[in-house]
C-alpha cells in the first residue's frame, strides 16, 4: 500500500473544510490537516446580521450543525479523521520544497508542515478605506464572528444613539436592519447613486431606498465617507462627506472584501487581472499540486464568461466539493456562477441573478429590458405580497440576461428559477411556457417570473411598445409633447399616483369611449398599478388607430420617481 | 381592407378568454365570441377549497381581477372589445359549412354563428363514479363556482358533523383541509394505497398522510367506495366502502376529471388514445381551422415525448395564449409541460415534478432515487422548516428526471427550480452547483436542491452506496442479518426513533472508536435524522475496513412506518 496522501488546507471556514470534508469521503486514508488562523471555524458568516439583531440569540449557534453539534476540532478529528489546527498563521509557502511554515499565535513557536497536495482557502478581508478616523474604536467592520461580537458589545456598553453604515449592499443593507432594532437611528452612506449599485439598475433601487426609508433610516446616496470625527474621550461622534456631516457613535463599514493572495503572490503563483488567484476549471492554481478556492480564487461568470472577483459562502461550498475531489485523483470540473446575489432587508426581500440591464450594457450586448411586477401568489387570498421585477433580455438571441426582484413578496422563488435559467442558457421564449407549480397560496396561474417573460417576448417580437420610467423622465426633461395615461380604476388613482404633470386619469373600461376625443398624433403613454392594464391600453389605442402609444413599464409599482398619495382634491377624470 | 376575421371560442374559464384576449392584441380588428355554457366566466377554479374553508370572503373574489375589476361579460366588451356570451350552449359543430349551433340556455332559442378560426376550450368534468346513492343530494363534486357554493350552502344548512372525501389528490385533500376548517370530522377514502397517488412515491405519501392524520383526518387507503346510503329523509348518512363503512352527513367526490370531448367526436375531430381531443405543437385539431387548448385538448409531456391528458389552469393558460397567436397569422409552438403539481395541505406543502420513481419505472427508464431532506433555511434562525424531498434520475445519462416535496418548509421554490432544470433538460450534475440566491432566511449555504443533487450525484458515481425505507423493510420482511445504526445524537434518539428490531443508537462521534467491537462481515445500515450523517458514518466504517455499508436514505424524517417518541427506559447505547 502507497503511503498516506497529505493534504494541507490553508483556511477553515468555507472552501477550506468542505474540500477537506469531500477529500475524506472520497480518499479514507489521506492525511488533512486545516490551518486556520482564526479561533472559529466552518461558521456562517452570512448569519452575523442576524446576531447582531438578536435573532440568533448566541454566536454558537452560528457555529454548530443543524443537528446542534458543534463543529469544533474534536468534531473534526472524531467525525472526519482531520486534524483541524486553529490559532495557526502560515508565514510562508515553499513550493520546491513541498512545506508551509506555520506559527502557531498563540506561543510563537514555528514549523513547517509538509504537503503532497496544498489548497489555499484564505478567504477575503474587508476593504478599510484610508479616511482619517476610519481606526477609531468605535468604527466596525463586520466580516467575522469577532467582529459581530465587537458590534455588539459597543451597542451594549455605548448605547449609540446614532449609527452610521457605509456602503448599501447587502451587508450594509442587512446591518441597517439589525442596527435599528436595537432602537438605533440609522443613516447609510453610499458613494455611487442608488442602494445595492452594481446588482440592481437604478428603478430597482429605487424601490429599495423608498422602503428603507420608511423603516426609519436615513439613505444618503452618491456621497463618499471623507473622515470619522472623535469625541474628547477617542469615541465616535460625527461623520464627514463630501457632502455634509451628520452625529453617529458607532459605524460599520461594508464596502466590500480584497482577496486574500499574499501567500500565494509571495509563492509565485498567478494572480489574475481581477486581483484573485488564477486557477482553471478543476480550480487548479498555475500550480498542479495547489489547488485555491472561495473567496481568495477568481470565478468564472458564465455569462460573461471570463474569471471575476465575488464574495460568496456559497460558492465556496461548491468550490470546495470540486476541489476535495480532484484532490484525491478524482476530475470535476467547477462550472461557474450566475451572480445570483439575494438579501432579507426588513419585510422586503431583495436579489438578482445574471446581469442588471446596466452591467449588460457596458458588457456590450444589445439588451431589451422590462419592469413587471406582479403579485407572489392568488390576489383573492388576503396574504397575496406584490414583488417588483425587472428583466434583462438579449436583443439578437432572445436569451435571458438577468432578473432582479425587490418587493415585500416572495421574490427569492423567482430569482432562483430564474437563476436556474440562466445556468441552462434558456431564452426568454423558454420561460414563456415553464410549467410551474401552481396552487393559489404559491402564485397565480401564470407565474409573475413567466409572466414577466411573457411581456419580454412581446417587446422582443415588436407586439409590445414601451418605455421605461426613465425614458419617462428624459421626454420630461426634453420638454417632448406627451401625455401619462393613468388607466387604473378611480379608487385606486386616488390611493396613489405619480406627481407628474402630465398625467391624466383614464380608467382602462372607459379608455375605448374616451379615445374619440383624445387627438391621434400625440405620444400616449398608458400605464396601470403593474404593466398589464397599460399593454391593454397600448392596444386598444393601437386598434383605434393611434400611432403613437407605448405603455410605461412597472407602473406606478417602479415608477421611482415622486408618489402623491391619498384623496385628490379635482381629479381630472 | 379584408373582412375582419371571425374568432368564435367556445368556453370561457381559462383557455377560451385566454386565446380571446391574446388574439385580440394580436389582431385589432378580428370578431372575437366567446360562448360558455355557465354563468361563471374566468375564475380560479383552483380557489373553491378556500372559499369554502372561508379564507376567501365571497365567491366575487375569485371571479375578480388583480385590481379588483369583475371580469364579466361588460368587461371584455368594454376593455377587450370581445363578446362574452354566457349561458350559450353549443349544441353542434357544422365543419362543412363553418358555423357552431348554439341554444340559449335562458330563453331555449337556437341561432347558428359562423367561424372561420374556432377554438374549443371545452374544459373538463368532474368523473362521478356509478356507485347507488351517487346521486343523493349531499354527494357533492366540486369542479365550478355553483359546486362550491352548494357545498358552503349544505354546510350552513345541514352542519354535517361528520364528511366523506372519495379521492386523495390535490383537490379531495384541500377539501378535507376546508371542511375541518368548518369543524366537520372528516375521512378521506383512497381506492390506491396512498394519498396523491400517481405524484408522489408512497415514502412521501407516507409522510403526508402522517400530516393528515396529526390534523385529526382518518384516512382510509386502499379502500374503495361501494356505495352511499342515506336516511329517511334522503339525506346522507353512511359511506360503505370494500373493507368496511362510515357515518358521513356530506361527501365530496374529487376522484378526477374528463374531457369534455363530445362536440369534438360528432364533428368528426380526431381524438387521441388519451381520450382528449388530438392536437399538434400549435394546438392545431385535425382540422386546421379549429384549434383546442386546456382540459378538453392533450397535452404534451416532455419527458415522456408524447401526449397526456391533464387538468391545468396554467397550462391551460399558457396553451390559451399559443392558440391566440396562432389563430391571428401567428406562429407558436406549445413545447409542453413537465407534470409540476403542488397544493398546501394544512402547514403542508406537497408537490411534485417531473416523473417519479414508480411513473418512470413503469416508463422504462432505469432510475436511480434519492431521499434528502433538508431545512429550507438557516437552522440557526428560529423558523427554519424541513422539507422532505425525493429526487429521481436517470442512470445512464445522470438526467434529472423528477423531484417531489413534502413537508412544512418552502418546498414549492425547489419544486419551481426543479420544474426549470427538467424543463431545460439539466442533468444532475448541473444541479449540483445551481448558483441560486443564499441568505440565512432563504436557504443554506447549500440548497437542499443542490444537496440533493450532489446526494444523488454520489450514488450515480458510485461514491455513496444506499437503501431506501422500502428495501429495509423487504430486508427485514427476508430475515437478512443487518444491523440499522442511528448516529444520531443521544438527544435526538430519545426523542423519536426507529420503530424497529434491528435499530441501535450509534452517535456519529463515537462511531470511530466504537465500530471496533463491531464484526466486519455484517451488513451495516447507518441514518441519521435525514441523510447526511447517515453517509458520513457509511464513509467512516468504509474507511476502517467495513465492506458492506449502505446509509439509509432519508433517515427518520423518511420512514414511512412506525415510529417511538418519547424517553426510552433502557437506551442501547
Amino acid at each position: 500500500m502507497s503511503a498516506a496522501l497529505k493534504i494541507v488546507i490553508v483556511g477553515g471556514v468555507a472552501a477550506g473544510p468542505k474540500a477537506a470534508a469531500r477529500a475524506r469521503r472520497c480518499d479514507p486514508q489521506a492525511e488533512i490537516t486545516i490551518l486556520e488562523r482564526g479561533d472559529y471555524i466552518s461558521y456562517s458568516a452570512c448569519g452575523l446580521p442576524y446576531l447582531i439583531s438578536g435573532e440568533i440569540p448566541t454566536v454558537k449557534h452560528i457555529l454548530a450543525s443543524p443537528a446542534g453539534v458543534m463543529r469544533d476540532a474534536e468534531y473534526f478529528r472524531s467525525v472526519k479523521n482531520i486534524n483541524f489546527l486553529t490559532g495557526k498563521e502560515v508565514l510562508a509557502l515553499h513550493r520546491d520544497r513541498k512545506v508551509v511554515e506555520v506559527r502557531d499565535l498563540a506561543t510563537g513557536a514555528q514549523e513547517t508542515c509538509p504537503y503532497d497536495k496544498l489548497v489555499l482557502a484564505t478567504g477575503a478581508s474587508p476593504v478599510r478605506p484610508r479616511v482619517p478616523g476610519i481606526d477609531v474604536k468605535d468604527v466596525f467592520v463586520i466580516r467575522q464572528p469577532r467582529d459581530g461580537l465587537a458590534i455588539m458589545a459597543a451597542l451594549k456598553d455605548l448605547k449609540p444613539k446614532r449609527a452610521a453604515v457605509v456602503g448599501a449592499g447587502a451587508i450594509g443593507l442587512e446591518m441597517a436592519e439589525a442596527l435599528v432594532e436595537w432602537g438605533v437611528e440609522v443613516t447609510v452612506v453610499e458613494a455611487l447613486d442608488q442602494v445595492f449599485p452594481g446588482l440592481l439598475d437604478f428603478e430597482m433601487g429605487a424601490l429599495l431606498r423608498r422602503n428603507l426609508e420608511s423603516k426609519g433610516v436615513k439613505v444618503r446616496l452618491g456621497e463618499r465617507v471623507t473622515s470619522f470625527g472623535s469625541d474628547a474621550d477617542e469615541n465616535l461622534s460625527r461623520v464627514y462627506t463630501d457632502k455634509g456631516e451628520f452625529p453617529a457613535e458607532l459605524a460599520v463599514v461594508a464596502v466590500g472584501v480584497r482577496p486574500n493572495v499574499d501567500l500565494a503572490r509571495q509563492a509565485g503563483l498567478k494572480i489574475g487581472a481581477t486581483g484573485a488567484i488564477q486557477v482553471d476549471r478543476e480550480l487548479r492554481t498555475s500550480d498542479p499540486d495547489i489547488y485555491a478556492g472561495g473567496d481568495c480564487a477568481e470565478n468564472y461568470h458564465r455569462l460573461l464568461k471570463r474569471p471575476v472577483v465575488v464574495s460568496s459562502g456559497q460558492l465556496a461550498n461548491i468550490q470546495g466539493r470540486v476541489i476535495g475531489t480532484n484532490l484525491t485523483g478524482g476530475h470535476m470540473e467547477y462550472q461557474g456562477m450566475v451572480g445570483t446575489v439575494v438579501a432579507k432587508v426588513f419585510d422586503y426581500t431583495a436579489g438578482a441573478t445574471g446581469l442588471s440591464e446596466d452591467a449588460a450594457r457596458r458588457e456590450g450586448f444589445d439588451v431589451v429590458s422590462a419592469l413587471v411586477p406582479g403579485l407572489d401568489h392568488a390576489h383573492y387570498l388576503p396574504d397575496a405580497l406584490f414583488v417588483g421585477l425587472k428583466m434583462v433580455a438579449d436583443k439578437a438571441s432572445g436569451r435571458l440576461l438577468g432578473v432582479q426582484v425587490v418587493g415585500p413578496g416572495d421574490g427569492a422563488k423567482r430569482l432562483d428559477v430564474a437563476a436556474a435559467a440562466l445556468t441552462l442558457g434558456a431564452t426568454v421564449a423558454d420561460l414563456t411556457q415553464f410549467n410551474l407549480g401552481y396552487a393559489p397560496p404559491y402564485s397565480v396561474a401564470i407565474d409573475l417570473l413567466v409572466n414577466a417573460a411573457q411581456v419580454m417576448q412581446n417587446k422582443l417580437t415588436g407586439l409590445a411598445q414601451a418605455v421605461s420610467p426613465l425614458e419617462v423622465a428624459e421626454l420630461t426633461e426634453k420638454g417632448e409633447d406627451f401625455m401619462l395615461l393613468d388607466v387604473r380604476t378611480p379608487a385606486e388613482f386616488q390611493q396613489v399616483r405619480l406627481k407628474h404633470p402630465k398625467a391624466f386619469a383614464m380608467p382602462l373600461g372607459r379608455l375605448r369611449d374616451k379615445a374619440q376625443i383624445l387627438p391621434k398624433d400625440k405620444l400616449y403613454i398608458p400605464f396601470c398599478q403593474y404593466s398589464l392594464r397599460g399593454y391593454e391600453a397600448e392596444k386598444i389605442l393601437e386598434g383605434l388607430g393611434f400611432k403613437r402609444v407605448k405603455f410605461m413599464d412597472g407602473g406606478v409599482t417602479h415608477w421611482p420617481f415622486e408618489l402623491e398619495y391619498g384623496t385628490k382634491e379635482k381629479s381630472k377624470t
